[in-house]
């Protein structure tokens, strides 16, 4: 098994798969991470090249960000890889669409593990990140079931909750839960140090403005990606919230605006409130139409046995 | 001392005065409340009606929601109270108004202590809460500055850091850094369960989802009446925002998404990766302008001696 990117999420899994003595090999385009992990897992942990990091891999994991993937697919290309692939970047139809162009037949399972953090880099890497984290697992209509149940399996032995979504449920999901929140915290923090009072209300912002903007804070480069390689989605979901925030303003300029937010901001309480759902155990059939229905319900894969599997599914 | 509202701030504050055997009684129209109080602190700590535990206090902490204030200034006035009156609603100019008309001539010194949390009521209430917490303390025209000294010695005493600013421009700036989040989180909270991506959504939501939306599970009427009570300067903020995603989204939708992005992130990331802001102390006089200044540059008293004071203030 190879793991292609040593950031918070390569490099995550690659303390994690030492920990749990499962043979795997880095690799990072950054001379000082591989120094560093070489440092802290040994020598044999640690390509020097990417090309001999591929090498008599059965498993790679591209854990670089979207930027940097048509280059470590062509790198692939190159040696004429043949096993399974999969990635963890946060969107999946352009990875999906690459993939095609440049490693087309590839044997590609998506997948995007919900552990990003403000921070990023080998240096925030840590092997715990990845435990119990929801994990999408994209199940697309020329992903081989085989291949899409090794994949989770595989998940699964790393500590996470595999939920099955095609690619662009997937894209739509998160362009609405983790891109959209990262354009919110960028608007809101922009807008808190506007003058004449941004001074004033820096000095005074407390608990809400910390939570609500803390992923502002994150590597330009990694937000830049994510909503702008998944800008269909992202633009939709942001419609939709101005549309939101505009009636949230005729409640606000109503007679009486606590009566009127009283109820929408009830609405919202109702679901906050009781997040995440309390799921319920599940059996389950190990076929397309069971495993996408889990997803879009908001279950996910606990285990995956033989020809069943273990799932926790939300009361619908 | 008197502390009439004992919920998750007026309750942590009598914990807190305990702890700093500050003498001081407390009262809640809550008859559980008190008998949990009284259990908790000693019934000597709790008066059984809100006149009883009035008499004899020098300085009235309001620390009921906004809608409950007119009640308890109504029975100030039955009294005929003429210590200090301070309070710990999140809007001030309402409550300035509120005191003029219902308590003209009170020596009342506003304040908003930024304590809160997604939880309410005494059951969440904790000694610890306001340990060097932002508090506001306005200083108005009308203030005389020997009642607002006096305030806020109090509040130091009690463990918070004085940020001194008029009613007005407190409550433009909690709209902007705590208002505001709190309608986004509602809104970002409803627009994630609609379907029918809304179930999955729900399920592969994680970190950035949880803190841009945790304050939307505050109970309702909290929200309504810091929203509703603080309407025209949230709406302004609301429209600030609204424009500002506007302006996002026209990157998004801009031939190259990520680095039209990227330097509007980047202007987020500056702000945010840099608050708090770091303080350099300071010393100071103690007129209204000095003071003032402080507080419109972000910076908190965090001592008052009889001619000057101590105080942090962000690099200009």
């Amino acid at each position: 098994m190879a793991v292609l990117g040593l950031g918070l999420i390569g490099g995550s899994l690659l303390l994690r798969l030492a920990n749990l003595q499962v043979s795997a090999i880095g690799y990072d385009a950054d001379p000082a991470t591989r120094a560093a992990v070489a440092e802290r897992l040994g020598a044999g942990a640690m390509a020097a090249e990417l090309a001999s990091a591929i090498e008599g891999a059965d498993l790679v994991v591209l854990a670089v960000p979207l930027p940097a993937v048509p280059v470590v697919l062509s790198a692939l290309a190159d040696v004429g890889y043949r096993g399974l692939l999969t990635d963890v970047t946060s969107v999946k139809d352009p990875v999906r669409a690459l993939v095609s162009t440049e490693l087309a037949g590839a044997r590609w399972v998506g997948g995007h593990p919900m552990a990003g953090t403000e921070s990023s880099g080998y240096g925030a890497a840590d092997a715990d990140l990845l435990d119990g984290c929801a994990w999408a697992l994209c199940l697309d209509d020329e992903t081989a079931l085989d291949d899409w149940l090794a994949v989770a399996r595989w998940v699964l032995e790393v500590g996470g909750r595999v939920t099955p979504l095609t690619s662009e449920e997937h894209d739509t999901a998160v362009a609405r839960i983790s891109h959209l929140p990262h354009v919110v915290a960028a608007a809101l923090t922009i807008g808190a140090a506007d003058e004449p009072v941004g001074a004033a209300a820096l000095g005074l912002a407390a608990g809400s403005f910390r939570d609500a903007t803390r992923v502002a804070a994150t590597r330009v480069a990694l937000t830049a990606a994510m909503c702008g390689g998944n800008a269909l989605a992202v633009t939709a979901e942001l419609d939709a919230l101005i549309h939101r925030l505009t009636e949230a303003r005729q409640r606000l300029t109503a007679p009486d605006p606590m009566s009127a937010l009283a109820d929408w901001l009830e609405d919202a309480r109702a679901i906050r409130a009781h997040w995440p759902p309390p799921g319920a155990k599940a059996g389950l059939g190990l076929d397309r139409d069971t495993l996408l229905a889990l997803g879009r319900a908001g279950g996910y894969l606990t285990a995956i046995h033989e020809t069943s599997a273990e799932a926790v599914r939300p009361p619908t």
